[in-house]
């Protein structure tokens, strides 16, 4: 994919997917909503207590999102399922009650595919989340949502990963029967958030960081793991992303003043959990962005704060909190002389097993 | 703990405790098996259909491990839990069908506490692994596997690791009515391969290291995670660790001939799994050096191999891989003029909620 445009200027193709989020998720929610609301019916019909969620790389961030959201929302236990017990230790689990959930950008990854395969054949209804209808992944499974954001050419995928949290937050309210209208103030703020210079200085004030960390929790904690593997990905940058949990455990000994820390701090519960980590943080004297609550980001004296738009439900943050530091990974990695289009070896479609 | 110690050498309890492994997995083998195998049968008697497993830090990589087996051996698919979920934001899932297991060296995290009585409230059979019977964890939970490892005194946890891998190995087969016999082969396999001198040769090279990669896959990719997870507490090195699916997703942007990589690949199919890994370390010149099988690092041309003994059953060998690794993280930190027994700002047990 994208051969077509190799020509373009540096990150071109990853600065035009990151400004097409709020048009996407406005499309979603206007042109999706009734297919996702038919796949929620016919979930929630099949009376299955378990769900297990299988997925690779960004989308294995829009699964982890996707487990917070079952477990509080849906109140039934989820699992990150490990796809390789199916494919390659050959395990055939029960899966009778399961509900397996499939994420792909591509719906072309061979160890999801057969991993789906395995789990409907061993008794689960599978459902798949692609980018594709057409992919090998949405005919293996029983039930498909296409998240419909449109070709994604940029090898760093950014609108696909914030289509993919939109739909699993739609199936979620309509298998609950939620209203889903709180969802029409996700574009808005996201216009917003993409309009602050401040991660512009941000990006210049972390020019030559080699290593950094990122944290979150709960429904942020998926925000910092993908905004790791954004840095990664484009700026080749050693960024580690900890729950806040077990940031405490043993990571912390890492933090020094030349590691910067991002935390992913939101109005709300996953905000709150994090102030014992602000405050070690202030302690430290670590240089210290906030993404999210601007209140929090001064109490604890964060040298940066990215605020986000006030009164968003906290369970349809991530869809914004990641906008940002898309962009922070885009800009750190062009001031770095890097094509965030094009990293050095990797492709769009990864061949896993 | 361990203030009455707190002069003795740098490292030295860690030292001690690395060491003392062999004679904690062939003790708890002898004396712990009896109440391993009651606990399993009335695990296996209560006729559960799905597991969670909730853990923090290193035994979150237990936990993992743990993981594998549940799917792999007794037929239940099995999640990882988010302990903020039923915490904090207070999620009461349907866990009448579920095995909720907890796993904790000390038994003291208030979240893990906290989290299992809900989970025990909410229709759970609980079962806690820790490393002190009189813990708040033992007492809440329906069972209790002791995993008798001794006081652990040094802030980075080795031999608790190991023995909570054991217990859960023998928990797990006593739980199938299988042979528990090839766990006798693993003292004699550790005292083996922490006699392997290339490790302190390793460690000399690595010595200006500021950024790794670790990898492996399924059984072994705890492994990769708590190796990493024990450079980061001891020698505040950036250690990355991805499961040899993920790496070929979006991090292998990060290598390069600066970052060495440690591959834990075992004889198996969790090495063999590793194959498109090492073929593209071998291909852009990598400072490789896999730990297990010695044929698989001859053949991708690895640059260190720290060889396992032959024979060991996959299942088992994760609890031989970490040693090396141990030891690794010890003498890194030493030779930095760093004292692996006490990290900077980290304390034994960790009040998290």
């Amino acid at each position: 994919m994208g051969e077509g445009v190799a020509f373009g200027p540096a990150g071109g193709q990853m600065a035009a997917e990151i400004a097409e989020q709020p048009d996407v998720l406005a499309r979603q929610l206007r042109d999706g909503r009734a297919s996702i609301r038919e796949v929620a019916g016919r979930s929630r019909g099949a009376g299955r207590r378990f769900v297990v969620i299988a997925a690779r790389g960004t989308s294995d961030h829009a699964a982890l999102y996707a487990k917070y959201l079952v477990e509080t929302r849906l109140g039934l236990p989820c699992g990150l399922a490990s796809p390789s017990t199916l494919t390659a230790y050959g395990a055939r689990p029960d899966f009778a009650d399961v509900l397996w959930l499939a994420i792909s950008q591509s719906g072309g990854s061979p160890d999801l595919v057969e991993s789906t395969v395995a789990a409907t054949s061993a008794g689960a209804l599978s459902l798949a989340v692609t980018n594709d209808p057409t992919s090998a992944l949405a005919a293996a499974a029983d039930l498909h949502i296409d998240i419909g954001a449109g070709p994604e050419l940029s090898v760093a995928a950014t609108k696909t990963y914030t289509a993919q949290l939109q739909a699993l937050w739609l199936w979620v309210a309509c298998w609950r029967g939620d209203d889903i209208g709180p969802a029409a103030a996700v574009p808005e703020a996201l216009i917003e958030v993409l309009g602050d210079g401040r991660v512009t200085e941000l990006a210049d004030r972390y020019r030559h960081v080699q290593t950094l960390v990122t944290t979150g929790r709960g429904f942020s904690y998926p925000t910092a793991r993908e905004a790791a593997l954004k840095l990664m990905e484009t700026c080749y940058l050693s960024a580690h992303a900890f729950s806040g949990a077990d940031l405490l455990h043993g990571p912390f000994a890492l933090i020094d003043e030349d590691r910067p820390v991002v935390v992913v701090a939101p109005e709300g519960v996953g905000g709150d959990l994090l102030r014992p980590v602000l405050a070690l943080l202030r302690e430290r004297g670590v240089d210290t962005c906030v993404v999210g609550a601007p209140a929090l980001g001064k109490e604890y004296g964060a040298r940066t704060i990215v605020a986000l738009p006030a009164g968003l439900d906290e369970s349809l943050s991530p869809l914004v909190q990641i906008a940002p530091l898309q962009r922070l990974a885009l800009e750190m990695a062009l001031s770095r002389g890097l094509d965030p289009d094009r990293p050095r070896g990797l492709s769009k479609v990864t061949q896993t097993r």
